[in-house]
């Protein structure tokens, strides 16, 4: 499937040029387990299975070696993307999805479904990883050149992972997608410490997300919320944001930063 | 509950001053409808009310005569809000979680999930409603004067509408908060015909949400998704992008770009 096609357009005022102009593709995907949908979410159609696999992780669901086979089947209405988990797993999300579904949708009331929504996110492991101010602005102006589909459509958000220079980046039209690719395809790998670069702003499921994965450094090019930045505290997270080639902000343990002459090694 | 809060940062490179800086607050919100829970959102904690009848529109739930009351509860996990249905509107309801709740959570394939989530757009009521290309553009510069969160933060956005001047706005720290709480709004006063205005993209459910409210003209600050376009086409809504001061790009119905000379009155 194309990640971007071209629309017909008309131009007013300053000096556009050309009768289209190419736009992101957004495609309704179903993540399946085991046959029954979890979730239909609008995205990018590229880097589904990493995409299967970060979804899976950050969400609590299955880690990579709980999935024994993702198949992204592509129909009219959109991709169904089947994930198959082994035995424990499908235990525990078939129990998880019984004891939810009631004859009155998910059964909860106001109270408990706040309770079941505000999951307390993992602290990081206590990593030694650290970058200088310098690289720290260095990694955001680098993730411009891993934007093949922002650098065609200006409307693509992008995350990568940066440990000594950019390792891997996933774009899609929808941030959480972005991340959960991103995420996908690094537990997929053997990767050293390094820390998450986002072209987007940091809300509180941004930061639970990297938390799932143990990452230790948020980089991000806008403003954090406020329940962003206490989750990343409590998550042990250092949360850089508002960064850009001119400096950036910090608002959770700046401990990782290091002085502007040392390695980032961990 | 307050919209935003300071909290302490260090500040890198550029001039920044200031040991703290104001980030939008970002609360859990469960919607409920006559006791058990549809959803639970993070939104801004304002507006709720408006937020509680334009979700309950533009999810095909109730209009709003079928609300009997919404109750803005809080709690220390964040607000329970919650929606009483008047009896046709909660029998609907209840039989819509019926049919979609089984012993295997959603109980749907990704086929059958897939052909849930393309609901068809409803076609806006041919409006004679135009605007001219000065219009437009000064519509996307009013709507930075009604951002009071944003003008703090920095980090909120916002959905207005438009009728020969800004009629009302509403901002959250998600965009389709703001839009919902913006459509709420509107649903609620009497209004001519007019135009929404938006500080972000535009993705297929804002322009779903905004066929759902019947507006016939969006104004984005941003660049649509294709599929965005496609909607907009479908549901007869004339999708303005990139709107600056400098000019804007048409890209489906521009039929309701009027001369310049020309009255925007429906």
């Amino acid at each position: 499937m194309q990640t971007h096609r071209p629309l017909p357009r008309l131009v007013f005022g300053r000096g556009g040029s050309g009768s289209s102009r190419e736009l992101p593709a957004e495609v309704a995907v179903a993540i399946s387990y085991n046959g029954s949908t979890q979730a239909v979410m609008m995205a990018t159609p590229a880097d589904l299975v990493d995409f299967a696999y970060g979804f899976s992780l950050t969400e609590g669901i299955a880690t990579a070696d709980e999935i024994e086979s993702v198949e992204a089947v592509e129909t009219d209405l959109g991709i169904d993307l089947q994930i198959w988990l082994k035995a424990p797993a499908e235990d525990r999300q078939r129990a998880r999805r019984r004891s939810m579904a009631g004859p009155v949708g998910c059964g909860l009331c106001g109270i408990d479904s706040l309770e079941e929504a505000q999951r307390k996110p993992r602290r990081v492991a206590d990593s030694t990883f650290t970058m200088t101010p310098a690289e720290i602005m260095q990694a955001m102006a680098d993730i411009t050149s891993h934007q093949p589909l922002h650098d065609i459509t200006r409307a693509a958000h992008a995350a990568a992972f940066w440990s000594g220079g950019i390792v891997a980046a996933r774009e899609d039209v929808g941030r959480h997608n972005a991340l959960d690719k991103l995420i996908g395809a690094m537990g997929r790998i053997a990767h050293p410490a390094g820390a998450v670069v986002l072209t987007c702003r940091t809300s509180i499921d941004m930061v639970q997300k990297c938390a799932a994965a143990g990452f230790p450094l948020i980089i991000a090019a806008s403003a954090p919320t406020a329940t962003a930045v206490e989750t990343a505290e409590a998550a042990g997270i250092t949360l850089i944001a508002l960064a850009r080639p001119d400096g950036f902000e910090v608002f959770t343990h700046p401990h990782r930063i290091a002085p502007q002459e040392a390695a980032h090694v961990a």
